[in-house]
């Protein structure tokens, strides 16, 4: 049977070890989405038009919170990730967001795409939650990695 | 039309004025689940069985992620929580997890216990994301809040 | 000969006792100025417009740095933050920015407030840079502060 | 026109891709002061012959928030500096301070030497708030940078 | 048998609800201590001498720390410290660090105080290892606590 | 006599500069225990058998510190980790905790290691200190580090 790699022999959680591996080119893409009540989507529609503080605001948390993915993942690996760009898009029930990050290192930035995904969500949520107490936050996956030895893969 | 109570009449994002707002014993409770292979899921029973390291990793991760919620919420006051607990439910394809958070204070802890159930799912991902790179995380939702002006309120 | 409130008898740094402080309301307003080329003030001007990104972008992180205070000035309490506000006006040669905060509590908010100035601007900076690498932030000062046993105070 | 670097196409802000920069010897200083009363000043200047520790607190507190900086900043890389270090200077109505911050990476650090000066004086400005509440920060500005593509610069 | 009041009746962990005790005046006393070659305390000695910067950064550690705890030890509630002092002691193989935390609050302050005492050690340790690589941290303990309902408490 | 690394010529504490060394290849070893009475030690044994959530969280607690030991002390440099993991061993009185740190960079992980060995038995503590107060966190020292230009070094 396939085991975890975040257990040791004796089943206790570490960081995996890194150390031998090569520094190569790799980018992850993750996708997630909020729906919502017309009345919400209308709102943070309206509100966005202004100042574009609404979409703009949860870009920055998101981007934000790629960079603190090894703080709030126990076993996620410090990196210096070299680029990280997060965008929306209007759907007929609520938004998409798309996060795509970029890093020369040692192991994957699945985990921070996913992570700036999920908080630019939580972002939208918290704006929008006066409005609607019923939104929900779904559809949180990869869509794409590239680079490092398992090579590329595709959603 | 609503308005998002985030923007000010200028449309500028800020963080709203609760300083008129008495403490009030509060209470939220979210949930959201992630969606494995069948694999992948035995690998995480299996290896929680040994030491309890999986589940027990992303509880913590997750009642960690509840206090960070101001941080990584741009718009989230800052709040002394007085409780937070976590619970994960194997089901047939998947694990769902339920984030219980308490204060007393002057506003709902709904983003607390949304961010607990979120980063709690992500550390899931990344413990088993070697054996499944399909995983979804989906339905983030409130269950209930208790207290505060606006009343109690159950999905 | 005045003395440092800081400093402990025998001169060693500490954070100040206000266990014996009553909360009351208070609030502060801090503000600053970045002056930049002209070329440099049209491209924030432009960058602004499309999305509001620019502006939008520098208030968040003001917002936050306001949050983070107490994690930055040693001798800071942490504090309980009960609004945070930041506003911008362009002049001839650069940017204002000013930022109010309250908080129902037992210690004064000003270096809440003259923190979120400072990185707001350090944001603005930092999406201008590559076009003016002479650009200075200056007249960062208190404009009031109000609550408290010391009582109001205006610039 | 000149366009902001931190701008995607769309107008929507990003953290800018290095993937493609080579690492190389990197340094920046950057400077500011504090202006205060003469009585303020001399509470400074006795307070630290004690034990040092107002310039000691100040100096910390900038060593730290440098490497806080793509904490505070949105779009800032983190970055593994290599040296920080930070000098005071009284002069007749207050205090300078100057931050020297060193990197062998893809991306410059003038932001995180601006942050250790701006955080120093803020620090500064916390110990000594309680003799005067009209001091002013400024001339916050980089001195000179050295290493990468753009070359050398001094103020 | 005695049960831990961190776990659960079903055994998993969770930060305990302290919603219903009231706040009190609390306050917690730790200390502990670094041993170290002859050559490495007169060291620090000495580089303590010209600037007060040793023990100085060791003070500001410890009570950067402090206000860290609950970002730090999983289970510890966020807490608003109103006081924070560390003192230091030269002893004949070492230096001993005492730390004094306060809070009106509704949970004690013991594991501020502790934690306060290991990053002042710890960073005492940093300063020094260049000189002795044997040195022992030990005897971090509680030294007094009082306030809150289990009353007061002395070693 | 020896000088301290961390203190300038002018006796002023810096980050020392280390753009000069190269990476390699570094490993470090801590231990530490805690000496607690035999009533707290049956009930952390207790609670551990039921779902490994006493060792569980101080593990995880002690692994997410070690990536937070930049942010802890002032003077270390931050480090990407390549990997941590953390070992408890039950004794007669007590708990023996061993933490392991690695990483290819330009400085060694001492530091890291013993903060992680530091938190672990902090957040011991935590969980016991309802049942003993008079427990003792001791014997935190350096067991091995190797690789970087001063060579290997064994306790």
């Amino acid at each position: 049977m396939a085991d975890l790699t975040h257990l040791g022999a004796d089943g206790a959680a570490h960081m995996v070890d890194v150390s031998a591996k090569a520094d190569t080119a790799r980018e992850a893409v993750a996708e997630g989405r909020i729906n919502m009540s017309a009345e919400a989507l209308e709102a943070v529609r309206a509100g966005n038009i202004k100042k574009g503080d609404v979409l703009g605001t949860a870009r920055i948390a998101g981007i934000m919170a790629a960079k603190k993915t090894s703080e709030l993942i126990p076993l996620c690996h410090p990196l210096m990730l070299s680029k990280i760009a997060i965008a929306f898009e209007f759907e007929d029930h609520g938004i998409r967001a798309e996060a795509r990050v970029r890093l020369n290192g040692p192991t994957g930035v699945e985990m921070e795409a996913l992570t700036a995904v999920s908080v630019a969500l939580l972002t939208l949520y918290d704006m929008a939650k006066a409005l609607d107490k019923s939104m929900v936050i779904s559809d949180i996956r990869l869509l794409s990695k590239t680079g490092g030895k398992s090579g590329d893969w595709h959603a």
